[in-house]
């Protein structure tokens, strides 16, 4: 079968697309700054009165004393293990084999900080009280992304948490949290981000994965913490002379979505079952989801599903994913968070494109 | 004399500030987004038509064959001196001791990157060829400032500058071109931003200075060079998922003001003249400035000079500057840099502004 467009095109061009908020487009800035007064003073590096009541909102939302704005995730997190680090007098530390500082940041850590980093669990589960009770003594921090993105977002129960967190503060051992996708699983845990965040020493969350914003992100602590990653906020290069295009638009996006979390998080339940139910050869992992975001593993190779998801794409008007990526032992494999958009989704539309790509999938069985 | 403002709210509030192209408010982002369509796709870390455009453009303005757009020239420029080191196998690299990488980055070249500085000139002038002959053998890179920000804005001559590129050259040590005021010196050296830039290896030039925009910097170089650039913004935490509300406005505010260049230039020469002039006590530096730029300095202690400025800011409406620093052996002194705004002013305002400030500096001489 030759087609005319791309997977990615198939799924911009749908009239239905069933992930995210939106498009990542100019858009974003122009509707969040539409009502803000053009006579607002800009931040001025790191100082000014809109920069400090973000991040005081942040602090307090958090449970934090303190709370920075950062340009990004990578940034604030390398910061944050340096400063455990320095505290220590230890360049060892500790995450998940598939955390970000590990996979997506070229090394960063180790070519920046000279941080050692030291892989708990393995890469299909959540990291555990066991692998934390295995670490070598003299780790100085501990980083737990929750959820674990890489894994479809799974979680550890929370009981194991709260063990994890007593066992590190025994130890002296400070504990990072991952969570740029924080508030994202407060409505699965039931608890609120400031509780959550109690079980850490540090934390760092995103403004623009469940939140939608433009970029950046924050991370919160104890104020002597929060000064020293303003230092190494400076000698990274991400004290910018005003960053207020990223926490203002944050601020406004944050006001819409923070009260939608739960509704995303049932989402993403109610979507995960539909993949569940289609086909034999579909599965989400998690099989229930506990944030709003999943992973579908879809057992068939990528050159063979891609050409029937822009079919379907095509046909049904419903967008399931943007990108198919190999999966070994599996097939292929997509992620999928749940937004604005799915509660827009005709749901007569939804199960129609489901009804397709199940008949699509059986057609193309051998 | 009690004053019931101080002197950056005085500026703040004068009809007629002489600094700069206007206040650094939201309006900045609004005035450069409000022609620009919504349905324009951001750019995704670091790829994406537009931000690919805005590089190309800059490349082609620099006389490169690439350019990268960064968050910060403190991010760009500890980056260009890192791949110049590793290259050359040396942590050294040369520049002035009021260098910005030295005095204004927290040391972040020395505690990210372990490079050594050796520092060249005294901290009244410019780096000259002399100053270049007396290096060890082992510099890998040699940082050049053009304007020399923390002394007026000076600059060596042009075929000082050339002599400097071709021993470079000859010796094989690369030479970086700190040109956050780069497009501020053409119209003095009568050389285009591509014909300056031709006698370094890399260039980096800042979006928000003479230009304008909101925040942000391009380093410019060889393809190679730029590639291996995007590795270590990735590391440094600056590769964000969307950096279109810089450069997107850089861009607006580019193409208003860079034909503007000669005019603020001229306004800086016009307006040292005027303080030159205005009183024994004051003088600037350079003497005959050579950008857009200035300093100030004048032979009174800040604090007897304080209220002075304040009284003639309310009176005249023409604010002079919105900070004074303590300067040893002068007294006290401050920046000026020539945007939209001096073009603006009433000039019969300007002069009877200095005449105030004359009387005023009179009346306390002792």
């Amino acid at each position: 079968m030759r087609l005319n467009v791309t997977l990615t095109e198939a799924y911009n061009n749908a009239p239905y697309p069933m992930i995210g908020h939106g498009k990542r487009n100019v858009h974003v800035l122009k509707e969040a700054f539409e009502s803000i007064d053009g006579d607002v003073d800009s931040d001025i590096y790191g100082s000014g009165a809109i920069i400090e009541q973000f991040q005081n909102k942040l602090a307090q939302l958090l449970g934090k004393p303190a709370a920075v704005f950062f340009p990004s995730g990578t940034m604030a997190q390398q910061i944050a293990l340096r400063i455990w680090s320095d505290a220590a007098g230890s360049k060892k530390v500790a995450y998940h084999p598939l955390c970000h500082l590990e996979i997506h940041e070229q090394d960063g850590l180790k070519k920046l900080h000279h941080l050692e980093p030291i892989l708990l669990a393995d890469t299909t589960r959540p990291v555990l009280l066991s692998d934390v009770l295995g670490m070598p003594d003299d780790v100085a921090c501990l980083l737990i992304e929750l959820p674990q993105r890489e894994i479809g977002g799974q979680l550890p129960d929370y009981d194991e948490l709260e063990a994890i967190s007593a066992h590190c503060r025994e130890k002296g051992i400070k504990l990072h949290l991952d969570g740029a996708r924080l508030f994202e699983i407060t409505p699965y845990y039931g608890r609120s981000a400031a509780e959550i965040c109690s079980l850490f020493d540090s934390v760092y969350v995103s403004v623009y994965k469940g939140l939608g914003g433009i970029a950046g992100a924050v991370l919160a602590g104890e104020y002597d913490f929060a000064e020293e990653s303003k230092v190494w906020k400076r000698r990274h290069g991400g004290d910018l002379i005003s960053l207020y295009p990223y926490f203002l638009s944050a601020d406004y996006y944050l006001e819409r979505r923070l009260p939608r979390m739960a509704e995303y998080y049932e989402g993403a339940v109610a979507l995960a079952a539909l993949y569940n139910d289609c086909h034999s050869a579909i599965r989400t992992v998690p099989q229930v989801p506990v944030s709003n975001m999943f992973h579908v593993h879809i057992n068939r190779p990528k050159e063979e599903l891609e050409p029937v998801l822009i079919e379907v794409t095509q046909q049904s008007g419903v967008g399931f994913t943007h990108v198919l990526r190999p999966k070994e032992g599996v097939g292929c494999y997509f992620e999928v968070s749940i937004g604005d958009r799915y509660a827009e989704l005709p749901q007569e539309k939804t199960r129609e494109a489901f009804r397709q790509l199940a008949g699509r999938l059986d057609s193309v069985d051998r």
